[in-house]
């Protein structure tokens, strides 16, 4: 069928559940299509507008084509797209950021509303009728058992190759019939490769040939290398104390580019027979399996730039065997984190002194992404650690912070915060040691003193002084930024 | 031994991890002889302090005593003593506030250090040497078998009939050894009902008999009632759509009068077959249990008022059938809470007009008691629901706030906000759409007008208009209240 077509099974203030975890495996030729009969609709005076779950963030074809289409009237639980985040932060687009471990169960419990469409990519079609998964699996299993209706892009720029990488898992249930998930490695698979389907409900099957949107790593500069080296020592101290075994535990690392600095960072260390048990598979963790470092990477997705997207195709076969893709709600559930014993590593946007973590929220009010998965990594860790430069946009922001203007992480959720200045080991330590830990290994040098003068002065004029706080001076730097483009006083 | 002999075995500097869970089964000799002793050596001029670890908060005679003598270095994971609260507040103690389910992990790992003295109240010791667990479980487990030395207090004043309602599991591990725990009906027993106990590391045993401190509860008030009405409403309504099954899902009840009237509530309703899963056993439980209404409660402690616990005591050997008692790993462990699907039912003391909930520090900087359960509860529950009178102090504060000054459940943890005013359901709304029905649903007519304001004014002003925020307008009420002592203006 042509997308078209499809598109035109999809009506307005309808729900579509989407494939997709960070660029890789959504469907790309029927939100196209669809983004362009919401046009025409808008042209010919009509509303049409759908609501837009997904796995996690997607590519310009899916949210981006939508959201300029302004064809979305919902998101949940994830994006990235920057029209999309425009329009949200404008206020014309509703966004619910989602704990990621959170969509599948409240989807089932019937807590989401109804899902009218699943539209899914798929590598292919098998004689049984099951279904090749792509580069990533995301909540596609609980779209395509609920949805009224099921549209499928087989998409054959996916390697075929791909089939048996997966491990989609049919043992979930609703309370009170839910077990234990049997899962106890990470290289474990408890599931089947392909995705069930049932054949009454494919509504159409479109046909598409279109790469995944890989976006290119930047080279880590010096300020993510020196994260690096930081959380390397870190971890050697760990394993030489006999707090971590000398393979590490399970190791989760979130998006973007510091993240990828880490695990290029382990390439060149002493640790082997490494396990990752995360969301996405980096470019880094390739590096860390030509090494013959990384024994598995367990995940939902494929993360990858363009040159590491074509040199997992050119070897397939081989990168599959280290590789397993599982459905997010398998990938993030709180059971097999806390189970493992994940070491988890995260970005974020600002911390507090007393190590409250915002990883969503610019100025307390404009998303930048969403949580995603990293409060269910971040609770459920064996050690859950921050990194983040030490400051943004050039200096003019402090990432660390008197009040943060927002919360995704509570300091019960962070025990280690780690800048290019330092890493602040914070396990056992109350609010106020906190902080004065968190200025002295993590702020930078210009914020330094402002963070200290104010902690002076909340230990003698707070309210209470277990957490000193001046509220009407917790957020001035951040009104100061908004007002003057600094948080640094003119 | 005497209490003082044994308390002459914990030195200055060490770390006592104590048994005690609100108020029940913690030691009550032992305690009072060490203030006793610190206040002997801080007269003659010597410094004598100890870090405390307990299960939660426990009685006068503990943190109330060796708060009144200074003699709390550092104190874990939950308090609820006003003396040791005031302490904290003054800025003179330490205080580590801890996710309950953390505890027990974090300890294993070696997060938290060394522990010195294991001081644990049992009720009894068998001729094999096992003990017979108190009233509360908390985390005795992992004292006695961490501690290097072990002091019991074996209390006479508890049930002898106690032995066989415990259930103590044994089968956790560190990671990479971690396995499935195999619980999943809250009436099922995984463990054994006595603690081991190596007898080589059993320094002191001491008699006592004295009371659990059972604090009675208020009646309660037609605001309780009214919260309880909203509740109940909310619950029929889920399982007349089919959300919920007829004999609901394990409640989680919270501490507190209004958590009480809502047991209370549930005995006057048509709900039957009923289980809970929580943390503690309330004077409510045991008007459902003795209603026929509630099939089994697992806890790790009891929480009841005087003539409840009389009840209890004279009626052991029926309630035993209908009450099990485990490790505070177990009753608050998230793959249990989530496996099982708990209706998580907590307290406050402020929520934002985001959803944003502070259930720890009044004006962000005092501490009122802890997290305790309740993060472990909320983000991990089928249903996560909060409850509140819509002011506090008189109407001077109000419980409803344009920005939380201190944030312990983010709103993805956070389905449903109760007052007396009404009942938000935020299941799937988006920031803008959450502050609405927040504030129509259940702010006070007091403050509801100036609320509508902020949120019209920052959906003007903003710099962003997902989450709406007026940074420096955020903690103003706090602070006009701080300095007049209302949240309303003069
Ligand atoms: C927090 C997060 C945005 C950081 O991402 P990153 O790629 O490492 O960070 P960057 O430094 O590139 O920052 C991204 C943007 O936020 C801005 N930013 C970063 N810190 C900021 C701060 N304190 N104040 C204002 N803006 C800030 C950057 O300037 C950049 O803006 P730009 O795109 O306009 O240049 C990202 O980790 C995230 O989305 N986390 C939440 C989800 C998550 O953790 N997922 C992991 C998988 S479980
Ligand atoms: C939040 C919590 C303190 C509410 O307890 P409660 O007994 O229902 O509430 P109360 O209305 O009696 O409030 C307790 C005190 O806080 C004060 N308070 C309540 N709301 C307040 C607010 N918004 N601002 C300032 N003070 C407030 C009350 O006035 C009262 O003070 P007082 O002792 O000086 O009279 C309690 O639920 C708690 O400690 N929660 C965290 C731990 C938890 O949830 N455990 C559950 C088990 S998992």
């Amino acid at each position: 069928m042509s997308a078209e077509d499809a598109a035109a099974l999809i009506s307005n203030g309808t729900t579509v559940g989407m494939s997709g975890f960070t660029g890789s495996g959504y469907p790309k030729a029927v939100p196209l299509a669809l983004a362009a009969r919401i046009e025409a609709e808008h042209a010919a005076g009509n509303p049409f507008r759908v609501s837009v779950w997904t796995g996690a963030s997607t590519g310009p074809e899916l949210d981006g084509a939508l959201a300029k289409a302004d064809g979305i009237e919902f998101r949940l639980p994830y994006n990235s797209d920057p029209i999309a985040r425009d329009k949200i932060n404008r206020g014309e687009m509703n966004y619910f950021d989602m704990h990621l471990s959170h969509v599948s169960p409240m989807a089932w419990q019937g807590f989401l509303g109804p899902l009218d469409t699943a539209l899914v990519e798929v590598t292919g079609i098998t004689e049984d009728g099951d279904l090749i998964p792509s580069s990533s699996v995301g909540n596609n299993k609980v779209w395509l058992d609920r949805a009224t209706r099921i549209i499928l892009e087989v998409n054959r720029w996916q390697n075929p190759l791909l089939e048996g990488m997966h491990d989609i898992y049919y043992g979930t249930r609703l309370p009170p019939d839910r077990v234990p998930i049997p899962l106890v490695r990470a290289d474990q698979r408890i599931g089947q490769p392909l995705f069930r389907c049932d054949p009454d409900r494919i509504a159409a099957i479109v046909e598409t040939d279109v790469p995944d949107r890989n976006l290119p790593f930047s080279a880590p500069d010096e300020s993510a290398m020196r994260i690096a080296g930081h959380l390397l020592e870190f971890l050697e101290h760990e394993v030489k104390v006999g707090r971590m075994p000398a393979d590490l535990l399970p190791i989760q690392s979130g998006v973007g580019n510091i993240a990828n600095a880490v695990l290029t960072g382990l390439v060149d260390s002493r640790f082997e027979n490494l396990t990752a048990y995360t969301e996405v598979i980096q470019d880094g963790m390739l590096d860390l399996i030509d090494a013959g470092k990384l024994r598995v990477a367990s995940a939902t997705s494929f993360s990858l730039s363009p040159e590491a997207a074509a040199r997992v195709n050119a070897d397939m076969g081989r990168y599959r065997d280290r590789m397993i893709l599982r459905p997010q709600e398998i990938s993030n559930h709180p059971e097999l984190i806390r189970r493992l014993g994940c070491v988890a590593m995260n970005g974020l946007i600002e911390a507090d002194i007393y190590g409250n973590v915002n990883s969503t929220h610019v100025m307390g009010s404009r998303i930048q992404n969403g949580i995603g998965g990293s409060g269910d990594f971040a609770r459920n860790a064996y050690v859950s650690i921050f990194m983040t430069p030490s400051t943004a946009k050039g200096g003019s922001i402090s990432a660390i912070v008197p009040f943060a203007s927002h919360v995704d992480h509570i300091s019960q959720d962070v025990q280690v915060i780690v800048t290019e200045q330092g890493l602040a080991d914070l396990r056992g330590l109350a609010p106020k040691q906190r902080a004065a830990l968190i200025i002295e290994k993590c702020a930078h040098p210009v914020y330094k003193p402002m963070l200290q003068d104010y902690v002076r002065r909340a230990n003698e004029q707070a309210y209470g002084k277990h957490t000193p706080t001046l509220l009407n001076e917790a957020l001035s730097w951040h009104q100061r930024y908004v007002e003057t483009g600094s948080m640094l006083p003119k």
